[in-house]
């Protein structure tokens, strides 16, 4: 079961996720789930106004529905410790990540961050120093890699069952963005505007996705990539569909594609990784099930709840066998490994009791669409990757 | 999207769900899930001691952690208005439902109670009465016919496009109870002992969802039944297994299984209904997919949150296509439509302006467990089922 | 691999499969498929003209095409030995099948028949008598235990890897009767017609394809069956929808579906065995795939081809592992298993090498039929099946 | 249905395909399914002794089976030409095609050929300019491009039900030699070694199948691409891993990936085209299954056999649907298309009745081997590909 015992419920606030958000309201709905984490204070938008209405819409007292994150900030930091915000989810447009979240830091509050963490490596390595400094609990919502089955995926990985790895396959489908509907919805608007979602389009909103999934559940690191963007709808100012070749340090090679135009497909994230014992496949909209090939063996169905789940795996369940969980349970299973380390912070260890996708994940994350940028711009054939290595978790 | 706007959160009380619970932790994550229900009080277990541990482990105040239900309708009913509980959820075995059920109506409390509602179909209909004269709202959570596709099916064939419905196929296949580990487990404890689970064993815990199902979807009415029980493990003193012939008003047939011991099988349940235009399948454990056929044309599959999807299932989604919804916010659709009656009923309106499973639905419930029964016994070729006609909603 | 050295080829002959007849086709294509049988004489069709232009089209000889069986029969019986056709196909409508079938027998030469074998028990038992006399092989093309995965199953169960069976489910669907369309539909006017195709309609024509299935995986005897046959089709004259309550000698229970009305379904006969160890689950549209659950165990999947099949998957398979095997292939294989029993007679062994359906499967199908349609005109809870044993073979 | 009136069974010799072989026995059940063709002669194998006993244990007369194909070229061309082989199939390692294909079509002798067709883009020049001159019907075994519902897809992308192509995906995952078994198998041993197999080895045994694909079903013509090839086993000496990226003239963009060390991956072929108006995928272990997507359209599953085909697809299915075809059916295809163009010829028309893949096909697919390899050890980031225009056909 996911839960442990709780003193209090923790005390959130938000900053974006207003009117006509989607992703404020996932956070909010996985923040609330498991009825460890209070929704407190907001500065929900863009104008004071819009701020004030949804703070209105979604119950906040009017004291605490603040009109910009700077009044938020100084108005809770203005408040006794004992309700004062314990960490603030951060889900405005990307452009705006960075400053918010280094004021927050900044000021010793945690923080919930959406992906792509910033828009540039540098900024993201800044951001990673601060939070080493000020000790913080610094969450990226790498919301897939919470999955019980790719949790399971990572602990039989990193344990050797699959063997030495040779091969890994990540795929994103999306095909929302087909047509060049972008100025009638709010989504694609901002999400193709390189202004205010930085400069990968696909391969920053979902590719980045892929690349922590890899990650996450291999631990190899890249060594190089070569990498083919690519925008199909005419007058789109950002990639819509991306191919990666990876080589991983190690020998290990890849394939990373994502792409926003394949019509017909919704959220279609796949992983399949591949050792010189076993090998593995998940899919996104089948989230319950993962498929395991040992050399010489019938293929196997482990299934979340079912037999034969590690640890990490059970830890992040909350259903019996069949009971589907899906996106938003996910979803909250990092808001439950983000919760678990401020809690065990409270009581004075350094140490998180559960895993979830840390500032190095974002910090990673950064770099890859970065390296990926400058291959899809570069005559070479390969673009050397030197990651830093993040100790992060999942 | 499933929210309205919120004047307040309602105040939950809860009557059972305590340590070791299964299906009272799944109530309160669905209630929290929307951020429209708070968790304020409870009477968690069966002896005071525990009902308190359990309290403190949800974050109750002890003040309303209470020893017994008793206590707690007498306790709640001393608070004043504005802090009083708006509803109960009763998630205790089944044999405590009928009795807590009925004291909460009659203090005018709002209820939501889990299935299968009471023993008796006397019961149910005195209980249905009690809900009549006290205009309070009921819900029963028949969480699976508040799936979004599930909704798509009801309204596809109560349109018409199905044509007249012919063959109407539900099954449920678990496979948790193929040995005799009645013992070792709390589940299986409660639900295989006839004082505390009542007459139905399959039947009763599975069977009663997959007709609950059929008669959403359909809204057929269930003429005369042909039923075959089992127990197939040694000892068990309910059936684990079942196999019902249907024959519906209007001459519709079909076949209802259900079964605890298909080793294997986790929480299959399946619908499928065959009219003179076309046909629908569904599964749960894929819940996000409902293949459609029509006559003559390819096969389709309608996908929660895709294209082509009616108003019913579009107020019961919260996420994009791809983007995968389950158990638990199926589970939280009751408590959506639920809350929605109490809200409307508090503003003076009768209606419901969102469907869900009521005391009908529980009432038609219980008759059918006891036609099933009556016919396992018989040697009759079909036992006659007088439904009253249900005005439920899903 | 299925093939065996060929001393030569052996030589067949065909009565009915003329022009426009679907199965007839299907029958020379599995004979073909191995290259063990030269297809060198017929009777295609019901009248002289249209049996002598059929054969021309398949590039018969003229002098080997004949007007009808009879000329057929004397004629290849006045041929000397060395040219004379070895065995007969019999791919008529069924109401044809008897007086054919026992002429060649009487004549002592082997047959391959269509299934349902004949019209009634009484025909099928004295037919299983002559064939018991005269020593001739008899194979009725109950085609679907051919599919490798089906005899792995049957290993599986009958060697006891499912522990005792408890529980069997058979369905069969279809949707292409639907509508009345059976007059401009050669296959559906003679299916649907009583003279022709006997007093089953659905449960003649493909229920007993499913409960032969049953019968040749588990081995189980029926005991008693209560059927419920429908007939949705205004102005049809036989069922095209049955549902079958079976039970078991031994306490084994099960369900057997058949239905030609529902729409969108093609050719879907599927097959589950539950044990008290595991289970198994198959589909005739996605042959090459069985489903395995063990107690306590992730699922696995059994590819045709694939790690861990025993001797009788592995006889019947052609093709490596992905390579998919299909319908004809499978059909082949009952002309394979025959071929080979007739070739063992040559050489004077009476046991066949390869297991087939024999004409104690068509006796034995014959009769559930019947037991079928009793069942469903009484008013009898159960009507009692006193299987004659029959020693078949796959 | 896919044949059409034999004036006489089309005569056809085998090169290679003796003892042990895999493939030639494929061929041989291929060709003999549909009753067009007779196997008359053949020169099995590499030795004599070999050679001989193939030929017996395939029922050949010692007089034509041949020690060598030198032997049955001559042996052939001395027989009365109403006996002589009509075409020969060439089913040897692949570094004999070239020779043995050379000689036939010099000798006015139609061919069937597997693939790769031969070592060398030079080579394929020359024998297509040699098929041309000679006016012989040269099919090469792109088996996988004659499956009904490929046709479909083809049909359907080249009519613009699509629209324009933007994006391509041809995956081909193996797992056989995941490990180094390479010497204990006659497949493996003969597919990893350059001087029989080729200069690719999964790139030639399986990604040239892929590249087919594309070719025949989108049209799409290559312009450049970018290869990664890898050896994963030690000791071997091919690849047995590429992945490639592919840009096409007009703009398309795509991913060829294809593997042999893909553990549990049995032969998953997959294919998807998406298009500004649609998508389409296909896998060939589940064949008789099209995947449609129009834009804002539900999924359409297109069966073959079922609604909505057209003729191409039409033409290539023998049986209704839901009676699945497979890997032999589809092959069987080819030969179709080879004999019809051959009895075409014979009749004096040059036009083919049916498609079928020819030497145009076999020239771009040794095209593309080399230009992947040369790719692969370029620095160049893209490698132009001049591909001659292939009036191909399916």
């Amino acid at each position: 079961m996911a839960e442990s015992t709780p003193a209090r419920r923790l005390r959130m606030g938000m900053v974006g996720g207003g009117e006509g958000a989607f992703i404020g309201e996932v956070h909010r709905k996985a923040a609330a789930l498991d009825g460890q984490i209070e929704f407190v204070a907001g500065a929900l938008a863009g104008s004071p106004e819009k701020a004030r209405r949804s703070g209105r819409a979604l119950g906040l007292p009017d004291d605490r529905s603040y009109p910009d994150w700077q009044a938020m900030l100084s108005g809770e930091l203005a408040r006794p410790e004992n309700e004062r915000i314990d960490f603030v989810s951060i889900v405005t447009p990307n452009h705006l990540h960075f400053e918010v979240a280094k004021a927050f830091v900044q000021a010793g509050i945690h923080v919930v961050c959406e992906k792509p963490m910033v828009h540039t490596a540098a900024q993201a390595a800044e951001l990673a120093r601060l939070v080493q400094e000020k000790g913080v609990v610094f969450a990226v919502t790498y919301n897939y890699s919470a999955y019980p089955l790719i949790r399971q995926a990572r602990q039989m990985v990193l344990g050797g069952e699959l063997g030495e790895i040779r091969r890994v396959s990540a795929e994103y489908h999306q095909g929302w963005l087909a047509t060049a509907q972008d100025e009638s919805n709010k989504q694609a608007d901002w999400r193709t505007d390189p202004a205010r979602s930085g400069m990968g389009g696909a391969i920053g909103d979902i590719g980045s996705h892929a690349e922590q999934l890899i990650s996450c559940v291999t631990g190899l690191k890249l060594e190089s990539l070569s990498a083919d963007l690519s925008t199909f709808v005419p007058g789109r100012r950002l990639d819509d569909d991306a191919s990666v070749l990876l080589r991983f340090v190690g020998g290990a090679r890849g394939v990373l594609t994502c792409s926003q135009i394949e019509i017909g497909r919704e959220n279609d994230l796949r992983l399949s990784v591949f050792g010189t014992k076993g090998s593995l496949s998940w899919q996104q909209e089948n989230p319950n099930v993962l498929v395991v090939d040992l050399l010489d063996r019938p293929r196997q169905i482990y299934t979340r709840g079912g037999p034969s789940l590690g640890e990490e795996a059970t830890a992040a369940t909350r259903l019996p066998a069949g009971h589907p969980e899906a996106f938003i349970e996910a979803f909250a299973n990092v808001y439950l490994g983000a919760a678990a380390h401020i809690r065990a912070k409270m009581n004075g260890q350094s140490e998180s009791p559960l895993p979830y996708p840390t500032v190095q994940d974002g910090l990673q994350g950064v770099q890859f669409i970065e390296k990926v940028i400058e291959s899809s711009r570069s005559s070479e054939r390969w673009t050397a990757v030197n990651e830093t290595a993040p100790e992060h978790s999942v």
